[in-house]
């Protein structure tokens, strides 16, 4: 029996997505930066990203988890064997100016692709890929807002993963709420400035994959406002432009759960050389630009965890053979079956696969929104996009991160025994995906970023855009017998969403808002779901002569998910709906 | 901020559990066995207990983790430092004694007391709680099913805790299905057995805490029948009578995910001297008189880690300031809030504590049946107290281990970017609390016997018992306005649970029975809880004008599990009821 970890990239899937369930080409033609792409040249994009991952950094993660990161005396920060000849090779193949602009040495990929290729290397190596992760950030943000000094001389190394980034937020007083960030910058006559201070938890803030690590520091100027009106962002370099090394040092690793691959370091910067990046005080809004993007890398390592606990977890069940199953294999007389087939892991299994497919088609549709947000030529059809991927993107990366921790748990459960010791992969994942959960905005900052301001902050309005378009998909599903239940289960969604949404509107009182914060954010992931699995099945009907087994197998899975996913909604809208339900006070903790 | 892990064991609730809610007292004044037993007299062990749990194995803990059990080349295993000096405390404070009759040099207190012990025990350090924890279960076996010699032997040992025990029953092919065990065992001319075979999985396997490790080994002789009606079980101590080592061999422990100061080890017997405990071919039947005892155990080891959990976490967000809540605390004008008072917090939090709370109750009531059907002198008594304890079981097993887990994980996200750090504690809770749900019968297992055997096994008699006992619960809540909402929220649970049983009862196929296990095990939990809540709710009211801070506190807690809470079971008999639903072949599984 061949139990070890394995990955075999979803790419029947991903192509399916993009073309036969999104149609992406046809968005792709109406934009003039993505005009000449076509999904053979996408597929074949991804096939190589899915040999890299699978032949590169898969075989380091294991191992990489067990190494870890070691820090020496002088500060220096070694990371696992193979990681820095790895990533060497990510940037040789030009992997890193995958989704970049062409002005600046990219490819110019929209992110529906590079999306792909990072749920892909997530998947095999959450705390390698971590490294790069931040490269298209830090560009999208000194491309907006640097100088056109800075973006000349930093831009291009960090398109080219010449140079890698380091985003420099978090401070031991300052976590989610960033307005209470400490650490101080002086402008200087020479118009750059001096930073000092102490961050925490800043990711590949040193290393050994590059000579040189851009870090983006969240700072405060003299004299500026307290809270986060009061913060300035500033470049500050590793090694500066004259070849030395930049006044800053990091004085510790975390011992982590997991990522143990990815070097978590105490930063301190005293009085290191640093330019801001956009105006004094602008220090959030220059990093907002990137946001969006950054949440939906880490939905996708949410997504990346939860395919590779999907696919591993169907192919142990079905070579793992404990106990009689209630309906036996065909000519199956004495021994035990396969686990696969008993119902209670048949219940994993089905239900790990339907919320990974209709988590990839709306991870995909996020990332179309961002694309046609960032790159179509019509002003208003940039604008519905934009808030459709603001509405999205807490939901995708709260979701699909939980995902990836309870899919991991859920296929470690299949593992049995074995699922808890670490040659076999799977409490690795487990342990590295909970982190997604944390970073880049807890998933209950997700949650209220959710209520607060994409749908009260626009009055229901990009919630009414989504409506709109899963109100379509019924419309679509309901004339084709097989599709009937996609559509009266989404429209049942759609009823649902509508009078929870309008009740949540009505509510004045703050605290009751935020205390329905988690039950919202659940409530519409299932909208979400219910509109995946009916799009899903209506493509899959479409293709259902290519290939029928496929076909049938995939409209199998998907109406698992309207039958055994979909009522979880009700719990969440009833309690949105019910107005005599407190959340008591402090007090009431022991 | 003292963010450092920390342990105040939860006394004043176990006091108020064993005496308000549940009046052991009255059950013990009927049982001869404990009839001199009083609250008094309990609380002092367990405040006993509670210091020896968080001075001497809390500190252990975390750096335990860390150093993890060692093989040398001989096959010697090394625990922890520090691991074989707190069991020698243990030992010779007469820890190991606790629950063991008298007869055997025991104190012989019931279950009920003994499980409060555990539970703080596995809370401050379940990795060295996994080697005397077998103890209880090893003495029930032989006490039961072994010859007059083999007690004599072996008894008193393990009883006053100079020898340990291991359980060994997994092999490969395996785990799950013990039919398919192959280690073999010939019985020779003394009357003893040569054992022979791998085991794999086996806590406490190997270690260095005492000079003899007492393993019952499942097994198999000559020409017995395939599956579970031809395994045997076989007494094979590491220490032969005259001195030798035994011809056993520890050839590997595994590295795992958690539990890392507990030696798993991979066991080679080749030959070994053993003898039989109970009949040939009816080992299982000389080790089901320890199940039940044992999964409560296992359950405790849950409720452990969620106590540490809750308390950890509420210490954390009380002290841990940021951002502005919605309603803030009287006078405060700038600077952020302690995170305990944000909403999404708050939820976490009494999430948390009515869930600890209601799951002691629960275990309370599982333990006190066993001792019941252990001790009391009337044959129908111990009857239906077995019949209780059967039932109630499976439930406590698999929810309070799903809890410990969950609760270390919402914790950790109280934690934020701390949690996933090894000193703050609660990751290693998280990896600890884990395995749980996997050993001692993984939870699906668990789920299936409660629905093959314990509900539809007497066609549910055992239920209506429960019911019974809930229904009285609603007609004392009933009259007292301030418990109304409790009665009207446990009887719509009652309500559900009889229409959803008898659906369940009326099922022909097998397949249908088990695709709904699960749901019937998260329903019946809920109506668990339904009486937890009103039951404790109503104890607090009795003894309100002792502490009326106190019992406000505990019924507000108790209302949240009733309004925020309880509504989750809706979804579960809403799957029973609906006839609609098949669970798709496997083939649908990509």
């Amino acid at each position: 029996m061949n139990m070890s970890w394995s990955y075999q990239a979803p790419l029947r899937e991903m192509r399916f997505v993009m073309g036969d369930v999104l149609d992406a080409p046809a968005a792709w033609a109406g934009c003039p930066a993505h005009a000449d792409l076509d999904i053979e040249t996408a597929s074949t994009v991804l096939e190589q990203g899915a040999r890299f991952a699978s032949e590169r950094l898969l075989p380091l993660n294991g191992p990489g988890d067990l190494a870890g990161c070691r820090l020496d005396a002088d500060g220096r920060v070694s990371t696992p064997p193979g990681f820095a000849a790895a990533y060497q090779a990510f940037v040789e193949a030009g992997w890193p100016a995958l989704a970049a602009a062409p002005q600046w040495g990219g490819q110019g990929l929209p992110l529906l692709v590079d999306g792909a290729m990072r749920e892909m290397l997530d998947a095999c190596n959450h705390a390698w890929t971590m490294y790069p992760d931040l490269l298209h950030g830090a560009v999208e943000t000194i491309a907006a807002h640097g100088s056109a000094e800075l973006q000349q001389r930093y831009v291009p190394k960090l398109v080219s993963g010449e140079w890698l980034a380091a985003m420099a937020l978090t401070e031991p007083q300052a976590g989610s709420d960033l307005g209470l960030v400490r650490t101080r910058a002086e402008v200087k006559a020479d118009g750059s400035v001096r930073v000092s201070g102490n961050k925490i938890f800043i990711s590949g803030g040193a290393h050994d994959l590059t000579p040189n690590i851009v870090h983006l520091v969240l700072c405060r100027l003299p004299h500026a406002a307290p809270g986060t009106r009061g913060l300035s962002l500033a470049l500050v370099p590793q090694v500066l432009p004259d070849g030395s090394r930049n006044a800053m040092h990091c004085d510790g690793i975390e011992r982590k759960m997991g990522i143990k691959g990815s070097a978590t370091c105490a930063m301190r910067y005293d009085g290191a050389t640093g330019w801001l990046v956009g105006e004094p005080g602008r220090g959030l809004a220059a990093m907002f630009v990137m946001m969006n993007s950054a949440r939906l890398h880490v939905a996708l390592q949410g997504l990346g965890h939860a395919e590779m606990a999907a696919q591993n977890a169907l192919r142990y069940a079905q070579e793992r053979h404990q106990l009689r199953a209630p309906r036996r294999p065909e000519g199956a007389t004495t021994g035990a079956d396969p686990i696969a087939l008993h119902p209670a892991m048949r219940h994993v299994l089905l239900r790990l696969q339907a919320q990974v497919e209709a988590g990839r088609v709306i991870a995909g549709r996020t990332a179309l929104a961002l694309d046609l947000a960032a790159h179509h030529p019509d002003a208003d059809t940039r604008k519905a996009a934009n808030a459709r991927a603001g509405l999205l993107t807490p939901l995708l990366k709260a979701q699909l991160t939980r995902l990836g921790f309870e899919g991991a748990s859920s296929a470690l459960q299949v593992f049995g025994g074995y699922g808890y010791v670490h040659e076999y992969g799977i409490e690795q994942s487990l342990r590295d995906a909970r982190i997604a959960m944390i970073y880049e905005g807890t998933n209950e900052i997700q949650a209220i970023d959710l209520v607060q301001r994409k749908l009260l902050g626009d009055r229901g309005a990009a919630f009414e855009a989504l409506l709109d378009e899963c109100r379509a998909e019924v419309q679509l599903c309901d004339p084709t017998p097989e599709l009937q239940a996609f559509a009266s289960a989404l429209a049942e969604q759609c009823d649902a969403a509508a009078r929870g949404v309008a009740a949540l509107l009505q509510r004045k009182d703050a605290e009751a808002v935020l205390s329905l914060a988690q039950d919202a954010m659940d409530a519409l992931w299932w909208l979400l779901n219910a509109w995946a699995f009916a799009v899903s099945a209506r493509a899959a009907l479409r293709v259902r002569s290519r290939d029928a087994a496929w076909a049938d197998a995939k409209l199998a899975r998907m109406r698992y998910g309207v039958e055994w996913l979909l009522p979880q909604a009700a719990l969440h809208w009833h309690r949105i709906l019910g107005s005599d339900r407190n959340l008591p006070e402090l007090e009431s903790a022991r």
